[in-house]
């Protein structure tokens, strides 16, 4: 948190059918429905986010990531960031707050990548979903499915991972926590997991000739064992599956990959590696990325290769 | 255990090289090597097994199964069943005591779908591994890899499957209690799944058209945790992975399957269906096979229908 | 399964309120609602059991158990059975079907520990709970609390368990699958853990002056994760517990103790050993008691000696 | 890591026999021994840890807790803080390089509670243990026992926790994440869990008359099933438990106490809380401290009231 920038704060995700994607999101990975607005988008949260949500859907005829935001610790810090995106060479469109519903002003940025990216400070708090603010039960009775604990982290495809690698760290402070570089001498850089806190990764890219490309928004679980609940809910509920139950090597994560109906992939993981600033980078070489990326097959698998615009 | 039959005693796996098959089923697995006889044959033991052995590994030109035994309860039911077997036209052969190490005599027959079974009373007894006759620890210290519990079953491929069931049922008391049937009308028999205690299955056949091949070999453990770490050990020895971590429909098993260095698939899992007699069979039909065999999936990977002769 | 016994079938548990023990066994355990009779009895049953029923509750002044039976494979077997007790010397009480509901007749003894056993051939089986019968997903969606996967068994305290052993293995069939014994030269059996199968114990005594105790009816779960989810809801619910989530030397399994509103003991408990009739006995001596109950405090605490009458 | 002090960095504890300490840290506990200097003590560290050591054990004719030190980002941060605690009124102590081998200079204070804290910038960093720096696997072999992964945090006993809290938020930039208050009007706070990432408490402190009092050390696990593992171990060990397999409702952690050899307390624990500075703090009430501190018992044993000085 060098800067001030917090965590992922919100996705918004476009899908073809706004029912069958609630069900996606909230009957089978167990996020609350918290409120719709007047473009017809749909506000969930996760029980364990305090603030009122982190996913918004939109319907449309295309899937995919519109943007993704993460939360900065203040107004003052906003303001910050802001200047220093301008001062770095990065257009900036100021979205007014309430756009989303109960969020403050958003600063909106495109990144090398293609993809856009917002920060914003301020959004209601409505605390943690169904336990007491005082004295709170260690979970919620009356949660669906796989009931995620929280939006973690996307994965992005698009070009040039090495600057947008920089202008994360160097404007908005986050920190390479782990890598996939060319194993030649080059040691470019074509895999870049980013974080901002304490986790393996809040957002990460690799390298991919078409800008804007959306491979996951992935969500937190407790345990192996809901990760093998989740498995056995996508296959009771005919979602199609990627890969998993498995584990990434890089991260370390305990992961199972599936697509929601619009064919949006979701991820849902648990434990993983941790990060300090002090930390090198966890580095993978680009010859051995199917087990970096899936441990125990050790090879990619043609549908993880696909990508959403 | 109907007519005495009490549980699978021991298989015999041909190896083509005795030493890396050792490291395998030893260092990776968890079993423990136990003795080796004249003919170079190496004899294995899980350590809740209190048995000697219930692997024996014989080098070969060509990998696969050579004969699996059941234990019965006394001498006595091991002359019963061999009139039984006898005078339900099946041809038996009496090995000697002592031709496997510690072992009594044994009879053996071949099933119709070409595989080699053998019945036995006595063994020597040497006990659960590495704990306590009296006041046993929960485990034992010094557990390789794995840490495999017990060799559970094995699954067979060949032909006349619906026959097999029924010598497995009426000669040597064994129920179904799980089993794959066609779709159509004549709900013809293709997997047979049969038990002879609480366990969800013994031994498995799948029809197929050429005789005596061997699908896999089968070791139990505690944990779905034990499966990811299971799956970790295999790729941390590049040992080749068929598939999983996931689980079967058919018998609810948590499970992964992988290669020993010599082509034969090896099975570790957890959990699962339990069996009593007054249970209709677990049925599934075989236009969801995929879905039966690994529950996640729904699609039978190609190296699953890989079988060695 | 040596004479036809094959599992505990029900036990008949007093309640001193009805509506609060519903909440429990069915609300909190997950146990389902199948029936009521015109004696008010309720009747539950836990997911994976076949039969109809496998808990009766009756409303008393007083709590405990009233009987606890055990299904055999065949009428003709509960006659053979009912002839062995009557030659053994015990008394029986013949029942007739119906008595309870959809339930063939039983034939009911008394131990010498004091407690009440019947044994019966049939039962109206609706199948698994919540799955199809062809094709059946791994588990049913829309369980409450515990998820119970069925009952397990009972701990029974009273006076001379060496004999009620004897009339368990040699009239039963039952097997002494584990054991204490005092640690002097007499080596007397204080403690008493029968099977009928392969699991570690169907029924089980502990020696005791005042006969017919009832310490606790147990509950078998998939997992030691669902033991600590069995923990938390304890907690959430204020339910007053016992001890636990720990291990039990004896048996091994993972487990928790806690009370219905009556004060009846649960157990609930994951994993555990498997026996086979040529197992010897796993044996704790007395001086190791703490140990062999609470694997993991080594110390039996108070609470653990209270029994109902 | 508001203003640059980034996680527990090393605790120095006293042990009456080194011998035995080392069996418990490093054969029990998992740690690794890297090092000795000439006043004897030994350098332990967990695997996943960069730095070369976190646990430092010292003989001495008492137990408990000489320091606890916090590793900063950069020597400048180190001299900020410094000079923050001077003017904040605390004594600071100047401690040279190498004092404890391979790590630089460090700050101590003594906090309200009465217990040495220490700042540092600097120390040798060995990188995780037992992996490759690049392309590493997804855990060492060769681990011992309970296999910790980290040193987490110590919670101790001592006066004035709300002065030493704002020491800690004002001065040093640690977060309330969790905390226990009186239930009357005056909401004064007795239990402090403080950290300084996004872990649900880094340091923890208790209300008590006397100063400097240590309760335990903690080390993380990954999940459940690893306290399992702990708890039996503890058990096969003869190493006095204090309480657990459980959970905590402060910060949710699962959960084993025991002792070493010495009377320190040792905690191991997985999962828990995650903190972010918008979080307001996890807040339980004195009247439920029994359930704050372990959820399922929901009281207090005698045990966790003892504290060494």
């Amino acid at each position: 948190m060098k800067y001030g920038v917090m965590r992922p704060g919100h996705v918004q995700i476009r899908v073809l059918d706004l029912d069958e994607a609630v069900r996606h999101y909230c009957d089978l990975m167990g996020m609350i429905e918290m409120d719709r607005d007047d473009q017809g988008r749909v506000y969930l949260k996760a029980w364990t986010e305090v603030d009122k949500y982190s996913v918004v859907l939109k319907e449309s005829d295309e899937a995919g990531m519109d943007f993704m935001a993460f939360k900065v610790v203040s107004e003052d810090v906003l303001d910050t960031l802001r200047h220093k995106l301008v001062d770095y060479g990065v257009a900036v469109t100021d979205l007014p707050a309430d756009e989303l519903k109960d969020c403050g002003r958003r600063v909106r940025f495109t990144a090398p990548t293609g993809h856009q990216f917002e920060l914003f400070a301020s959004k209601l708090q409505t605390g943690k979903w169904g336990i007491n603010k005082v004295n709170p039960e260690a979970w919620p009775r009356g949660l669906q499915g796989m009931a995620v604990t929280r939006f973690d982290h996307c994965l992005l495809y698009g070009p040039d991972v090495p600057g947008t690698t920089r202008l994360f760290q160097e404007v908005l402070g986050f920190d390479l926590g782990e890598r996939v570089i060319t194993p030649d001498d080059s040691q470019t850089l074509i895999g870049s997991f980013l974080t901002v806190g304490m986790k393996a990764h809040d957002v990460a890219f690799i390298e991919h000739a078409e800008p804007g490309k959306f491979h996951h928004a992935s969500f937190f679980l407790e345990t192996w064992e809901d990760v093998l609940r989740a498995a056995d809910l996508i296959s009771m509920t005919d979602t199609p599956i990627d890969i998993g139950p498995t584990r990434h090597g890089l991260t370390n994560g305990r992961t199972i990959y599936f697509f929601d109906p619009s064919g949006n992939r979701s991820e849902v993981f648990a434990n993983g590696n941790y990060h300090y600033p002090d930390h090198e980078p966890v580095t993978w070489t680009a010859d051995q990325l199917g087990k970096a990326i899936f441990y125990h097959d050790r090879v990619l698998n043609e549908r993880f290769l696909t990508v959403l615009s």
